[in-house]
């Protein structure tokens, strides 16, 4: 596709201005390697609101490094008037109002599924910790309970698991993978069939979660899917059943879900994602069958290095008017 | 084979009789059906020291089931002048003086490889857990952490990860199929090179460690893997390696263990096992990048059922005189 950068004033030795929104973890991991790339407006180090800020230095920047956490909103589009690239370091989008980048003719820019291996791993890793109780025997051997008790709780066998995949996206294909390599059988909902894989589908999500001993939740969160997880599905996937999040918070009503874990009406959960970041239902905070992690699905030296390099490459590929790398497809 | 059963007297509507030593967490999960099928003796529950009820009780005791963590030694099997069968509940019989075993004729049943895939799973859950810092986020979470310092320390990515298997049985070949579906490359030292297998065999472990940036410890204690992973082992691996010992305590030296670690030397470690159990050291506490677990990799409901169906097996067909069902093969 062609890249949407008017041409650019010719100023040499001048870098090309992006103005930074956030800002994200990987600008901040590699600051002075985007530095050395990019002049950076940097708004957060300014004593002025973000309104007057973007007013006096960012009405000719056609370029935005946003974070996954900052609402883009209509709002703040409208005092970005130049801005034609939109490049954010998350996989979901659902941060930015995409209706309103459309009509001013803003291409966005994400990480498509350079995290997705990172995420499924930690899926899969909330999934072990939670049945092999693996924080809670942390803990147990970290506070000297084991010569006092002696036995510690037993777990629960990986194999043989009936898993369902909420999404069978690149995250969903690779849980999926892995979840195989353990000897479970995978099953999925979708909006549609893939045909490309062998797993079982059932688009129906609480038939999904009658029909599975673990539900894996790496949907996009959408009008459709949020609250998709009520009560009817949990109690569906029952009282043995463990669920893990590392898709968004939102998707699963997390009110219900605190419910049925303080109730025993679903056996465990791993959750990387919550409704309300960073807080967290402190109900779950005494409970050794819920692990937790702080959103940290995505963040590894490794992804960290890769979606630097993406987002250098879509922001240099915009203003040298070449094709960007991951230029989110319009629905 | 043949059973060693000598020819029981015809005791009708009587149960064959067992001595427990241990007694094995197994036997204490089924205890009731257990003896339900079988006159079990138990030291345990006597006031008299072990050699006293062993010549009160057990003179014409045939079979004796024992944990994994009783010393089974000559002086013990002294007391047990009919024992003919020694089942233990572990896949390792280091505990057992297998030598005289040997010569009293006292055939050996261990739980073979019914445990392998649970370790393998706890494995590779222990190695997510050091490298994306799964209990330590759990901790952030549930301690309150997140709202207060936002940011959470990144991880590392486990695909294209360099895995060194250090003895590749059962539970070192699942362990490397798992870790294939993550997208690592696998080596692997052993006795002898697999001729079946594809990974590449590096039969110096000190070479495997530096070759790796992760060493999975798998192979069973003898006098030749005793310390086997000793200082220099260690710093080949190097300060961003990561351990995994999910095997037994002694096949590393843990003293340099933990000063390696409080150093800095080496990455991290997920440990199972340790020397001197349940004592573990107490430096390793305060370390966010060593994942512990009190030594419960085999203890999932499904494998305590599956090792009860087994033990079972080996005593029946004992006293019917048929063959063992997992009779250790004499070396």
């Amino acid at each position: 596709m062609e890249s949407m950068a008017e041409k650019q004033p010719s100023k040499i030795h001048q870098p090309p201005e992006i103005i930074v929104l956030g800002p994200p973890l990987v600008f901040r991991t590699y600051d002075k390697e985007f530095s050395s790339r990019f002049r950076v407006l940097r708004p957060w180090e300014s004593p002025l609101p973000l309104p007057q800020f973007l007013a006096a230095e960012a009405q000719n920047t056609q370029a935005a490094l946003v974070s996954g956490v900052v609402q883009l909103t209509a709002a703040v589009l409208h005092h970005l008037p130049s801005v034609r690239l939109v490049v954010t370091t998350s996989a979901g989008v659902n941060h930015i109002d995409l209706v309103e980048c459309r009509r001013r003719g803003i291409a966005v820019a994400n990480a498509a599924s350079i995290f997705s291996v990172d995420v499924a791993d930690l899926a899969v890793g909330l999934l072990l910790d939670v049945l092999r109780r693996i924080s809670a025997g942390n803990r147990f051997v970290k506070t000297g309970l084991w010569p006092k008790q002696k036995s510690y709780r037993l777990g629960f066998k990986l194999g043989g698991k009936k898993v369902g995949i909420v999404g069978l996206g690149s995250i969903g294909l690779y849980v999926a993978k892995r979840l195989e390599g353990f000897g479970c059988a995978i099953s999925y909902s979708s909006r549609k069939e893939k045909p490309s894989v062998s797993y079982a589908f059932c688009p129906d999500i609480r038939t999904l979660a009658a029909n599975s001993d673990i539900l894996v939740i790496c949907c996009a969160l959408t009008e459709q899917t949020h609250h998709m997880i009520n009560r009817e599905v949990l109690l569906a996937l029952g009282k043995e059943g463990v669920i893990v999040n590392i898709a968004r918070g939102a998707v699963v009503d997390e009110k219900e879900l605190v419910s049925c874990l303080q109730n025993g009406e679903i056996g465990g959960a791993g959750l990387d994602v919550f409704e309300n970041e960073p807080s967290v239902p402190k109900e779950l905070y005494e409970l050794d069958n819920v692990v937790m992690s702080p959103h940290c699905a995505v963040f590894t030296e490794e992804s960290m290095r890769d979606v630097y390099e993406l987002m250098c490459g879509n922001l240099e590929a915009f203003f040298s008017n070449k094709p960007l790398l991951s230029l989110l497809p319009e629905e």
